[in-house]
């Protein structure tokens, strides 16, 4: 499953019961978090996201409203008697930020937390399951965009193919990724005869906070979901341009240049009590639009 | 009124529901926020507590489940445009904390934030309507309790004898505030015949985290209404006495002992997911006990 679960869809200051941002990317079962607002380590109980599961959790920027809740996640994590190794992602000051409040409360993470700072646009870290790589935003502070990648899925097996050959069984793993076979007498059977292919690696891009930037078109082209966020509605564009964030066209016009699949909003303003105008407003630039609704997961 | 409204009663982790400590006290339509846990700036919009109306804040100690909601607070405070001062009460390395979380978001606060260290037992500040009094309780780290007093309320106006003796309105005043009052032909009217005393101004006395300390009871003495920790049930003292905090016969125990009319207790550990048993423990001990539960208002 590869999947994003919104935690938090609201801007800066909490209202109408919406939370500040987080959400949880989930990708061949391992969960990656992205932001952390104020109350993250709430949602997540909430909506039953195993926080044994994140290994890796990545901020975009030092606005409040996007980290706030990290200190209180990482904590808890210790006193549940967390062992396992946790990475985060950050921009640099947040280290210090850590380090302090740990010193003030005498704490000592019961686990290794190994900090890395964001301070080159490409890939951030890598393995087996899936690849995060990291670009800039434009923001009043420094700030970053993620697209999540999940690594390439192995060929499928044909089951009546593999028994026409008479390939033994412990082969298999071989054939998926992508190995002719040999029979004893030396000749090759094709990889074609014996498998197919399968669906290409989806991709997640999220945005962050930003300022409608044409850059970020190049940044998060052709991936299956794109999060854009969404702040204020088409009329405030003026008020969205002051502020370093983006309006629902807006958002929407950067998933039709990027050619996006699917686009998902969120970060609204607490000035908007209903969200369905935000919704109307970016499917009229661009149709496959969703609102980012706390506690919905999108697969792609 | 003067009175107690719980916002968090739950301890280090939250669980069921239970937020991390905060309470807001209610003295003379001033309000006084004790410690901030995490999500506290949404208890408080639940709660419907005017957040315009906080001028103090008291934070008790550094573990985070007293503090980690106070940035988000006091940066929605002034996200909402908030003017006036705000006066914040902690342990020292509380400064550095803010300021470095201030900086890394490139954020002025539009309003005076005047931060006071807590360093020696007694007036922490007083004005017209309340003075707050500080004292150290035993913790794994720096904690301090406060006892909120309100001020001396004014003798009541005796109606029918004001009129007999034609006192005119515009020294009513003074005579509230204790004066005799002479006639024109120089005699005087001793203020007793006027005027009846009001009620004996009440006292609130929050003992923070804290291991089972008899010292506390000279420093609670008398109060109208004590809040104490009881993080377990009777049968875990030896946990308690490790993790430096109380359990409910000890509570009860510094009530008894402390003569106070009333006990409010909280800060219940995330292993419980029932309180019941909570007050059933305290009250045999000391009947006048109820559970600090979030959003009731406790009137002294």
């Amino acid at each position: 499953m590869f999947g994003v679960t919104i935690l938090g869809n609201n801007s800066a200051v909490p209202a109408y019961d919406r939370h500040p941002t987080a959400q949880v990317v989930t990708v061949n079962e391992q969960v990656i978090l992205i932001d952390c607002g104020e109350g993250t380590q709430m949602q997540i109980a909430k909506y039953k996201i195993k926080r044994s599961r994140i290994n890796h959790i990545l901020i975009s920027h030092l606005h409040g409203d996007h980290y706030f809740g990290l200190m209180g996640l990482i904590t808890s994590m210790g006193l549940m008697g967390r062992e396992n190794e946790l990475h985060v992602y950050a921009p640099e000051p947040l280290k210090a930020i850590i380090d302090l409040q740990l010193k003030a409360a005498s704490t000592t993470l019961p686990y290794p937390l190994h900090f890395h700072v964001l301070g080159a646009e490409g890939m951030v870290t890598e393995n087996k399951k899936f690849s995060i790589e990291s670009f800039h935003t434009k923001h009043r502070v420094e700030c970053w965009g993620f697209v999540i990648r999940e690594k390439k899925q192995p060929r499928k097996i044909v089951k009546d193919h593999v028994l026409k050959y008479e390939i033994p069984a412990v082969y298999y793993e071989r054939l998926k990724n992508g190995d002719d076979y040999e029979t004893k007498d030396g000749s090759i059977i094709k990889n074609e005869l014996l498998t197919i292919a399968n669906t290409a690696p989806k991709s997640y891009a999220y945005s962050a906070d930003t300022i409608y930037d044409e850059g970020l078109v190049e940044k998060v082209k052709n991936v299956s979901l794109l999060y854009h966020e969404t702040t204020y509605l088409k009329d405030l564009h003026k008020r969205a341009a002051e502020r370093f964030h983006s309006t629902t066209a807006q958002a929407a016009d950067i998933a039709v240049k990027a050619n996006v699949n699917k686009l998902i909003i969120g970060h609204f303003s607490s000035k908007y009590d209903s969200l369905d105008v935000f919704l109307e407003e970016a499917k009229e630039v661009f149709e496959n639009t969703e609102l980012g609704i706390e506690g919905v997961t999108y697969k792609l």
